[in-house]
């Protein structure tokens, strides 16, 4: 489902009329109460609006005031098995004080000093890490490992073995994206713990998906069979950096390539079937040119965004905030987003769209 | 996705040590509260457990009960615009009060005196009715009238326009499956009021869909491009009857036919793609003939049923009830199920499986 | 694709200027022919038409003519293992002599006396049975004995053991569609002798595929993975007729059921899919009304016609017939195509559409 | 369907015995030719055998024969409107003089000298240009022009308009491979001239294709469609190059990369679904290691190699060649292809396997 323009009449499901009260209909309101049952006349306006209606709240989070307490646990707080990740997850204001950065997804920054090793293991939920400054760990997928620098997207799908070690003298930070909430909600998570160390000790420049998948258009023919899952461990940042930077030179030359004049995007995709690096879980890169301003955009789903690179105001809703590097932000379903720059704004996102789209749910307007 | 066997350590992550409590710690968690942020490592037992451990119990809704208060709910609830619809939804105890039978699946007795309109509306959630007994209500699909009776199941896409009335002079019961706790989460509901009246008197025997739809692997040339819900509006219980039927017939002939011994079953499924009814929901009938039992059998993913005919004892987790028919019970996602019965059970069965299978989270175990 | 206008220019590739002739071009071309090698500039006009240009040519196969011949067959050639059949098909007169109706259709008129058996084989030719008068014939498909009567449409996918014979007193004919030339084309035939007597002597009234998969939208959970042709192994005629007489009443009751006025038509599917019933072959019924004329349509891809019940005329290109019941007749790719009747036509198609639209090469005109 | 092992009875198909001669089977057979009939038990060892059996023939041409042969076609034939192209065809020894490599698969060798344009057309046929020497020709699809250089890749899907122009000082050749045999087999082609002079004078290295999506992994928002053939209009060498090292490299590093030892190997695919460029034509690239030998390998589907670099020796059937930079074979249907080299061989090549995939009858044994 695409765009649709969907007139709503004045009369709103939240603003219903209830039956005439009586002893009568107390007592039937007890008896249900009793068997376990709710009318759907006294909750239709919460669970039918007119539009999406989320409880998660628009709310930004500062790299500023992330970053030092990320340091701070690592003073604290031993990484290890069982608690398995130094990760610290954005609890969005409207979500009860879980976990949760939107009810789908989770936003987390993770921390590990010199020489720590994040423990093996392996979940269906999805995940992927963005790396939004430093480098010196690999996370070793499979027994692949994989260096993590700035710029870089690293997926990792749902139930592949992984853990992650720091092989240089300096600690490091990343932000770690995942459909916990989705999984949590829905009841589809499993887990399972692998060896305590990390599989591997070498620290290739490449890791050995890269060198099989990373050629553009070019599929090995050992690896025919598509996967629901990107093959390809890790989207580098040269690549991302060119494709945008292309796309607004052929928007500067008279070429169809942006999205809306002076905003570049690309999609990370899986090479083996052009769909979402991940089943659950949509990730792009969205690059304002200076003095460029997108239009407001709602969509059914929400997203977590985060400044790679460069200032700007965004808005969601009705709040605006003045955003600069490594500062994250939530949109909630249906709230409108826009963006402007004056010296240009680069941005990472990531949403539940596939779900949506999956499911025949998805809806935006412009 | 299918069976997999996951031998998990002993050592679970529900029960994590913690970092060595300390001054500065506290500080450190104080600092997390106010800056909205939760680590991953307070949590993790909760939110990444060996399997799936839903909050949703087994439970088990009596039709002997539902009955006699959906008709109470007659007399003292008018039915009409704002409320929309007499139904009465089951909730689960583990779920906090709220109307959902699971976190994903809504499942509520519906109620329609003689006379009466339930007034046109739409909505993004998709729905479909099952009859256990009785007659008289016609559902209006964008204009084409579909009887309810006995047996049959209706398919209630999202996003089209539908209406009741009862045409007759009895007042007529059914269920009502949704998505609704699904949508409600993830924030992709809209909702659009239509006309107050259902817009159609006619009550043939046949809905239009039927007439173009209804005839086995044979499909109209004006309609050949595929829809993601079915164009299929009702499914009768002269042809469902006669499936298992005819899937017992063929087992006692010695042909593979039946899912287990003396286990017919069938799957309601588009026409137009060979999938589910509806993007969201599996449904189907499973048939026990006498002195059948099942294998338990464990699923990632939560389901409903309800008994339309016969008797017999269902197993859920480690709940165990002799039913009847109409009783509604629930499975949560990945605790065994089994049922048998010694005179013979008839199982309508809807689930939230479609999800977990499009997202490449569908997991079982026999 | 689909249909397009395309205004081509008036200079056709057929009538391309040549270069000078000279004794140094002759020398080339010498050259050329030695070395196994051909100029496009020579062949363009025929290997690159502005539009399709078949060698194929409308033509028409009187049943009245046919049927005699088959039964004088029945007299002087035995059937029995390797001959096979016997099967008399159709030859169209622009391709050589050789047994095609179409570039990529066989269709032949096949014959079976009292007891006699054809059979069991199998090949990757896709292939199916249409019968226009008599019964009497099972064939035997993987041991699933599949009566045959007037109006049954059978399909016979690719691979799978068959054999036929005929447990009656009396000779039966039909038609046999089969995409041989299209796999003698592009060389993909396999072909593997089965047991010299057909594997059963049953003869039920209904096949097993039928009692699994003939009630309409419901799928044996035995079944669920979706395979590229039919499972189903028999359509029968009270079904079609009835879904096109239904059509008819849906459009004189003002509502959108037929292809145009007059005309019903149903696509046999795979039920498993939606889809057509074999990979290379789609098979289609129409109906026309009295008084009814269809448009001139063009398409690209050829077609073999039946005609099963009524009379009419029917145009293809610049040829005119009336028919009735058992004509058979071939429209070649992009020929224009239409009928029309004075007292009603049924009419049974086979094309090879399928193999067009996977390879977006379908395009039409109306 | 993959590899299969089905030992075929010894009797065959192409030795059937014939019904007993007499004056009225003549008769018979008169009637049969007179009618357009032919019975399918005279031809059925041809139409059905055991396995593919192609008329195509093995062949193999030398690149030192044919570049100076299209150079003496510069002299003597004008490039132009009409004639379109100076290409000269492979015909195959086994199909009858026409320019046919395969029965579905055409392969020409192009020449174009300094100045010199291919005046802009468009047809349905899919094609490509693989360039083993040279470089000074931009092909401009669509208006986006598209330099040519050794060791490229350009694909080149049905109904877009292109043509070629030779911005340098020096002549260049390339091969050319379509779907011409196939699509005029069975009757799809269109063809529309477009202005006779090429739309761009721009001769830039990279193409705006390129630029969109040559980036691995990543796909514009701009194009967020999926089309049935690539939008990458170039696969440049560097790339093709860097990804078989790879393989080799992760080989000897013990790493599952290669198809099998010393035998690296990719398939050119489209970044909007992973699979095949065009829809029906696909495209590898086989590099084998210093003294590689490959097992010998049947698939149903025929194929044309050109050798890209390096020495060796190839064995089609029953004949083997000492091939050379620039030489073209041709691997019919089922006829077992192997290849081995002492210092190194690196071949391009191409098939119509995504026909038989598409279509089910894709077969291989190795």
């Amino acid at each position: 489902m695409t765009s649709t323009s969907s007139p709503v009449r004045v009369q709103a499901t939240d603003a219903v009329d209830q039956p005439e009260p009586s002893a009568a209909l107390d007592t039937l309101y007890r008896a249900f109460e009793s068997e376990l049952l709710v009318p759907l006349w006294t909750e239709i306006g919460d669970l039918m609006p007119a539009h999406p209606d989320s409880s998660a709240l628009p709310h930004l989070w500062r790299w500023r005031n992330l970053l030092p307490m990320a340091a701070q646990a690592g003073e604290l707080v031993p990484v290890g098995r069982g608690g398995e990740r130094r990760a610290i997850a954005l609890a969005n204001p409207g979500l009860g004080g879980r976990p949760f950065a939107t009810p789908t997804l989770w936003a987390a920054i993770q921390f590990l000093k010199p020489g720590e090793d994040a423990p093996v293991h392996r979940h269906t939920q999805n995940a992927f890490r963005f790396v939004v400054e430093g480098e010196g760990v690999w996370t070793v997928v499979n027994g692949d490992p994989v260096a993590m620098r700035r710029g870089d997207f690293l997926p990792q799908a749902g139930w592949n073995w992984h853990g992650h070690h720091n092989l240089s003298d300096r600690p490091m930070a990343w932000i770690d994206g995942l459909d916990i909430p989705f999984q949590h909600h829905i009841g589809s998570t499993f887990f399972e713990f692998g060896p305590d160390e990390t599989d591997s000790t070498e620290a290739p420049a490449s890791s050995r998906s890269e060198r099989l998948w990373g050629h553009p258009g070019l599929r090995p023919l050992t690896h025919l069979r598509p996967t629901p899952a990107t093959p390809l461990l890790a989207y580098r940042w040269e690549h991302t950096d060119r494709a945008l930077s292309d796309q607004l030179a052929l928007e500067a030359d008279g070429h169809r390539a942006t999205v809306e004049p002076g905003h570049a995007a690309v999609r990370y995709t899986n090479p083996a079937t052009g769909g979402d690096v991940l089943p659950t879980v949509r990730t792009e890169f969205h690059r304002l040119a200076p003095d460029t301003g997108t239009r407001a955009r709602r969509e059914a789903g929400s997203s977590v965004f985060q400044v790679f690179e460069g200032t700007g105001e965004v808005t969601v809703g009705d709040t605006s905030w003045a955003v600069a590097r490594g500062d994250l932000f939530v949109v909630p379903s249906w709230q409108p987003f826009s963006a402007s720059t004056e010296h240009g704004l680069d941005l990472f996102r990531f949403s539940d769209a596939p779900v949506f789209e999956m499911l025949h749910l998805d809806r935006s307007v412009a």
